[in-house]
């Protein structure tokens, strides 16, 4: 009974309104222990040191110890939904110990409300955009996929905005290779990037990751098919993957 | 009685066949998250983005969380008995928060019969290549030896094919320093490489990992005097350093 | 009781000697798996493979798992205090699952007892060093300051020697831009060095790391305004975050 009241609390806890803070610069936190930023007024020394064009006086931060994907998912439909550009996008080596990255992702407005907005956005997009990342003790699978990408995804992975657009990635590495080509011949797409461990694209994470883009229906069907049959192949290795939070493609 | 039970069903649990995975592609599973898998007529977009030559229509897949010179190790011995090439060998960041590498290691083949082999020896291999890793709370140690390496060798370290190989490393990379100098000295051996942490050849690990070459005899006596000199130092930092299975050399 | 006495001896355990090691080589250990080491006469080839100057005959090492600032800061000590020279400092990308550095560093001597007795003075000041490191279960916060940087400092992030330095550092990243522009906007300071996960400066760390300059009452108040800000924002991801042995600045 404790048990269960427990595991509802903990439930709670990822959906309730993140743990407030008396700071201007704090717009607030989700899953992944991402964290969400503002400041109203770059310093001109942090200006040229971040290499940001000055006529963005106002910058927009989201981080993340565990997770790329999933913010860069969340920030792409942010931009679309307020008067921002994305100005970086940084993959970290992280995930706590994981096979995958962190993030530090940079957008720029002229004015802070506009930063702040996006910001907000991103965070309250986190859970569907983690709905797609699954997971055991051994690594584990992301997928993701939009009808329509925008700058976000054109920043991190060079893909054609306006466009559909698909990710698959899973650590350890050898998951994703299979997966890349599973996906790559499950429907007529066109790949965009395929980034690994040693040759670029990611920061030494133990993870391959494929971006495609194409027909809408064909993006999503390749991805559903990686998705299958890299819950059963990550699966040897432990116990059944799990979800995030809830799958949304 | 009963923890005598659960470690013998844990050894077993090792030593047992994979867990089995109702895909094509699937080989098998191994010490360290290892996963062994094959694409028997890879797609050409892959093969594109993969940088490999057309003619291996076939590829083979070993990738781990933990461990690189073991997998280095495995594929070396399963190339000299199969029909395949090394066609890359990268290094991730991982180990599951500890101090050093995962892999993925791709081989080629005309044929998937000729890959899938391949990958089956490497897996069989692991056990044996992890024998001299050698793990504590605060690090780890590796030493590998052969007295002929192959082209998995060449491939990964610059080493000369046919020849004696040896490997010391350890993490943290301070360690392996002394062990480097402790191996040059102990016979007369030739350095063929030399990584560390922030100059080149490891993917930002905390290892120095250092090659040499040389007659066979002097080869595993450098070795050996690294690894009883490692032993004594990973030791000060926590508890006695253990092999992950059954020292080899 | 048994609970109180087991919390005084894990105190002991840190601050009391090192764990002895019957080996020429080893000096001692500290704080974050840190190890010193010293060879007193480095085999010739290895000083190709590390690129080290002949003229030091004998190197001291200091590596750890946990910690890249709190080494560089207790060597530059060091190396005031000592006839020694700063060869290299190497970032490696660890913290055991954190989302920081390890370290790995050389100092050279032309004399063993200088290299040692460097390495002892180091090791004795990792204690004060990681007195403003604070962490928690999401991540940690770095901060630095002496009133006159030496060649350890030098070395590592370009500053100006003989003069006041500070250094601003959290991880997730995220937050760390958000102090590094509040460090800057608190008093009259000189940025030296800004670096962040895939823009260069970490070994793809989930950090951002800025290094000041100045005046050092100007360059002590940017750091402690990061902190006191680090503190509360570091706080919303988990529980308030604490030093990992007694603050300093």
């Amino acid at each position: 009974m404790d048990q269960v009241e427990k595991s509802l609390d903990e439930k709670k806890a990822v959906k309730s309104e993140p743990k407030s803070c008396n700071v201007t610069e704090f717009v607030g936190t989700g899953i992944g222990d991402a964290i969400g930023l503002v400041i109203a007024n770059v310093d001109p020394q942090l200006h040229d040191q971040m290499k940001i064009d000055k006529k963005y006086r106002s910058i927009g931060i989201l981080g993340a110890r565990t997770g790329a994907g999933p913010e860069i998912m969340a920030i792409d439909e942010a931009v679309k939904a307020t008067n921002t550009e994305v100005l970086s996008v940084e993959l970290a080596r992280d995930t706590k110990g994981g096979a995958g990255h962190g993030s530090l992702i940079i957008v720029g407005s002229e004015d802070v409300s506009d930063a702040r907005r996006a910001i907000e956005v991103a965070l309250e997009n986190l859970n569907q955009t983690n709905g797609d990342v699954y997971s055991n003790e051994a690594g584990h699978l992301e997928f993701q996929y939009t009808a329509r990408a925008s700058y976000a995804i054109e920043k991190a992975f060079g893909a054609p905005v306006g466009k559909s657009f698909g990710m698959v990635c899973a650590g350890p590495a050898a998951i994703a290779v299979v997966l890349a080509d599973t996906a790559i011949k499950a429907a007529n797409v066109d790949v965009v990037s395929y980034a690994s461990p040693g040759n670029g694209g990611t920061a030494h994470s133990n993870e391959v990751i494929l971006t495609i883009t194409g027909d809408s229906g064909a993006v999503r069907q390749s991805v559903i098919a990686a998705r299958e049959l890299g819950i059963k192949l990550l699966g040897t290795l432990g116990s059944k993957p799990v979800s995030t939070t809830k799958p949304y493609i």
